[in-house]
């Protein structure tokens, strides 16, 4: 063991090959574990010389009540509308939040990890920046026993619990939807192609495809910065094509409906001449004419959720273990994608 | 002197007739002041007994660089755009920020305040709560001597710096716009009549009628307590209306993208048959058919000024007697109220 290395839970844990909550239950002698296996973990955490963390044992002691929210923007009508979620359940069970943006920005992540955890958050919700390429600040609060859970955003190697969306599933459902209304040329209009959502929706687009028999394409995927600059290319793009798709799905709303106002500009009808449909239900997707075919990707639940199972965490209802919660997307069809034949 | 009364800056200001920051600066025995000044106000000090506040005293001298920020709901893209812009200067001049919500609540607001200061931020930017109707826990703040702006809902008493928008400047620019553009009956869609930006934007469209020679018609004047179902209500009841209105100002764009979408569905023409426009020039307006007019209000402008005068404040740049910020409004206009003649 290197010096000044302080064990963790986690290694008493993988040591003996245990639960890390079993562990913690043993060490806080906790009357639902055997006593032969309390012995035994706690003679396991004394040979490796364990410490509890004093920092992480007096956050648990003294709460402040408090959670910290990090997020990437706060602009973003989806990730609004998790903290609704998250302040809602958060206030029913008697705390309060501090939200923290991190503007797409790992430096500022860090940075706010810093502002929360020395504000003595009692636990941390987390949805990762699209900069976060590496996770040490994740592993060192981890390893802290500062307790997290990664939402939305998420990195899969790190041990806390994740909640997510069935990406995969929702961008199945609509490209389901297209080749159902009649599309025969359905493209995929993607985010950078590094984006966990990027790749996710892609994924269900091309199994919806392969379930239709549809070949694979290549110039029916096309990628955007997700700038106003890279929608209006693609959307531009997409009309000088000699062979023009019949249906559009946009990997995000505010995409889909830039997308729009260009080809309406352009005299292009929707439908009848392309359908085109997005993902997330953003506000601006119910009013725009035509209204917009979308994935419902309810954000105020996931935030609840989230929450739920965190301050489950917190209080012992539910054990340390990491675990996944998938919520499931639903798909809202509207005149953008509705072809009569 | 009441018992026990802990005597503050304020009242030694008021005891000499000089501003608190005068006195601010005599008891850091600034060089700015004359040395006769100094000595007054050093005396009347001790014969009043003041004690520099020890926590007001601490936060200043070991700053955590953060800056607290409580605004009624961040799901609002007018205040995600405030955010925006605190957050941007606030990571320019080296302060992190953190976010409370208070979901319109007062006990909310009073909640994140308590949570805010005990996470020792260095000073708060504030946006009032709709349901804020006393003021004890802001006077409060004041009397520790914690630094704090009040932006967009303020409340006037408070003698801490305000910036605010001229609401009145921009309802009398979409009133006069629809006069200009033919209207002969502008009706107003209000918000509750208590809250601060009803009655401001009331007195704007009162004042741009009264200068086109427009007597003002209490049939013309209509109330939605800003939830769909109200603003359903009022769509419907316009329509059934003997003598409807040609031109509607609503108070904000959600009001009026809800209207649009109901009259709309009855067959209405917008702007043929009535001429509508909102205020706040949210994503929906720009996107809506036809798009909507409206006057924008620079959220984003709004939170780096706050940001900026704050920071300058606590950096002694600026004076700390409070300062009162407007800033100017801007008509878009759009096809929702383009009428041909």
């Amino acid at each position: 063991m290197k010096k000044g290395h302080q064990v963790t839970m986690k290694e008493i844990a993988k040591k003996l090959g245990v639960s890390v909550s079993t562990i913690s239950r043993a060490l806080k002698d906790s009357p639902e574990l055997h006593p032969e296996t309390k012995r035994k973990i706690v003679e396991m955490a004394k040979e490796m010389n364990y410490q509890p963390n004093l920092l992480a044992q007096s956050l648990r002691i003294s709460r402040t009540k408090t959670l910290g929210v990090i997020v990437p923007e706060i602009t973003s009508h989806f990730f609004a509308s998790c903290i609704s979620g998250i302040q809602d359940q958060a206030t029913t069970r008697g705390y309060n939040i501090m939200i923290c943006q991190s503007n797409e920005h790992l430096e500022l992540e860090i940075a706010n990890i810093k502002t929360l955890v020395s504000s003595q958050v009692d636990a941390l919700l987390i949805s990762l920046s699209r900069e976060t390429n590496h996770y040490e600040h994740l592993f060192e609060l981890y390893n802290r026993e500062i307790p997290f859970v990664l939402f939305d955003r998420v990195q899969e190697d790190i041990p806390v619990s994740k909640v997510t969306f069935n990406d995969v599933g929702g961008a199945y459902q609509v490209t389901k939807h297209l080749l159902e209304v009649g599309c025969k040329r359905v493209m995929y209009v993607s985010g950078p192609e590094d984006l966990y959502i990027s790749k996710k929706r892609k994924e269900g687009y091309l199994k919806a495809l392969s379930e239709f028999g549809v070949a694979e394409d290549p110039s029916l995927i096309k990628i955007t910065d997700l700038t106003t600059e890279g929608n209006m290319a693609v959307a531009k793009e997409i009309l000088q094509m000699d062979n023009r798709p019949d249906g559009v799905f946009c990997m995000i709303d505010p995409v889909a409906v830039e997308v729009m106002m260009h080809w309406k500009s352009q005299g292009i009808r929707i439908p009848q001449d392309i359908a085109l449909a997005g993902f997330t239900n953003n506000p601006a997707a119910a009013v725009v004419e035509p209204p917009l075919t979308t994935v419902l990707q309810p954000g105020y639940e996931m935030g609840k959720l989230a929450v739920s199972h965190l301050l489950d965490q917190l209080d012992g209802i539910a054990s340390d273990d990491p675990i996944s919660i998938v919520l499931e997307t639903t798909l809202i069809p509207r005149k953008s994608t509705e072809i009569s034949h």
